[in-house]
């Protein structure tokens, strides 16, 4: 059974009373009896009830990570950045998986302020505000990470420059001699959707070839991803010689697709991700990608949401940080 | 700023005991009233503090799932079951990261009580026992999940049987013409490392194989990955034409380091892994593994968690499940 300031007192010989006042280090206790308590109490595995102390306070030590899906290795690194910034910080983040649902999100948001978090860092699905809305009615603070709503000037978010780092990986295949590109994105409704695809028809455009749709796929990052649509579309631009992928998920099972259609990488096809997830997975084929520094972003993130936690009246940020190209060995030059 | 009892008392013209009594669907209060009360603090978006209301009756819809390693794609499947699961009875697992560390995990298991989390899905680092201790002082259920202490008979667990599917794993390559066969393993201080061995073992006795220590090579899971380490074994049994591991996130990096080698998988070397994360996850090498059923695992779990939550005299409950062959494209017939 759990230790009470009850057992506390009978240990030790004083009052209920003192006992709470020892261990919440308060004056009108004489400092070595504090230290007495304090000591008993840990010898006992004592363990204050952070629910009973947030009733008073209104605040806890937890920081509800709420992210869209789990099994992308992209945000279990993030995640692992932001527990780094926090347990430093004497924190505890605690993941919350989306599933790219926005009613899964709702729910999440509703946890995290049932629980008086301190603070929220939140991936959001984009396909509604309400989330956003909940937070601004409780007084947690929030910081978005990865994805952001333009039009939103009160929200903080840290993000990549998606819109960059999609033209840097596409010109690094014109620059290799490929002009039929295709691109693999996720729709425009996330905001990171949306700049990539930019990003991919801007460098297109900047080297004069002209964009056509035909080379163009969107998966649904909110279904069951279908590898039969996938492969229909690879076949169906089998002269294509490069494709920029959303995400390296997306091009891993790009490649998976074509190894299946009989096209290898990168002697056929090169293929370009984005999320650098080999700076910390090692997997048999290591994918070229384009990434911000996911450290840094975590970190940005975290301190910007601590910085919050700590002074509510700290005006909105808006962080856009830079993304680098990692060739590997999915990519060649165009034979 | 979060709506409060006084706010919704204002809207709607009643007092904020009778608002309070209202929410908590007291039958002091008519039944036209509570419905007036309830719809208000809907459209105003209350809602109620879990802490304050967890305050009282010591009991919230958090469970705590403390796993080892957020970066292993089984983890992440697994969690994404038990969150299946539980979201299906209405409460909220939470995901706390260990990274293999033992004070990490005693810390993530303190915040799960803070937090007053109704239960706990744990994957112990094994190093101490002192989370699990903790966890008995408190009032709160817990499962263990992968790993098990088998001298601690009053700890509930669900793990899969280790030593069968490692020995499945050796005999599937020994009925391949195989006869050197390494096994990469992680140590035996977690049940699964010790267990895994034990099967590897079982596996060439039952074949008349004699065991030679130079072909097994342990990684530590609690320190950052050496590749130069792992190279260096697989330079030294290069007569090994399969390797049994540990895991599949490390049968990936065999794989990798066997790529720099000069060795190619399967012609010159098969490799097999463990965990079978290939069932949700697509990679450009398809690996052959074997596995328990990750939603059968964390089915088990989370429903023996369930009933040590709805009863607190349930008896300690032992679950081994059965593990299966999943042969792929890293295995091949010896030449």
């Amino acid at each position: 059974m759990k230790v009470k300031l009850k057992d506390i007192a009978e240990a030790t010989g004083f009052s209920v009373n003192t006992v709470s006042h020892a261990l919440r280090d308060r004056p009108d206790i004489p400092e070595s009896t504090r230290e007495k308590i304090k000591l008993a109490a840990k010898e006992m595995g004592y363990i204050k009830n952070a629910h009973a102390s947030s009733f008073r306070s209104g605040k806890t030590s937890t920081i509800s990570v709420i992210l869209p899906d789990i099994t992308n290795p992209h945000f279990t690194i993030v995640f692992r950045e932001i527990e780094e910034y926090f347990r430093g910080v004497g924190m505890t983040p605690m993941f919350i998986n989306t599933n790219e649902n926005a009613e899964e999100e709702l729910n999440a948001v509703r946890h995290a302020i049932e629980q008086n978090s301190a603070g929220v860092i939140i991936c959001p699905t984009q396909d509604n505000k309400d989330s956003l809305r909940l937070l601004e009615k409780s007084s947690i603070p929030y910081v978005l990470i990865g994805r952001r709503f333009p039009e939103e000037k009160g929200s903080d978010y840290v993000v990549c420059d998606d819109t960059e780092g999609a033209a840097c990986a596409t010109e690094s295949l014109i620059l290799s001699g490929h002009k039929k590109i295709a691109f693999v994105g996720a729709g425009e409704l996330i905001s990171s959707g949306r700049e990539r695809l930019l990003g991919y028809k801007s460098a297109l455009a900047e080297a004069k070839i002209p964009y056509d749709d035909t080379y163009v796929y969107h998966v649904d990052l909110k279904s069951a991803p279908s590898t039969e649509a996938l492969e229909s579309f690879l076949s169906q631009i089998s002269d294509a010689t490069a494709i920029v992928a959303f995400s390296d998920s997306l091009a891993f099972r790009i490649i998976r697709s074509l190894a299946k259609l009989g096209r290898r990488v990168p002697e056929d096809v090169s293929v370009i991700g984005f999320d650098n997830v080999c700076s910390d997975y090692i997997f048999p084929t290591m994918l070229s990608s384009v990434s911000v520094s996911k450290k840094t972003m975590a970190k940005e993130a975290s301190s910007l949401l601590f910085k919050k936690i700590s002074s509510t009246t700290a005006p909105p940020e808006h962080i856009v940080l830079p993304t680098k190209l990692f060739p590997r060995e999915t990519t060649a030059k165009r034979k």
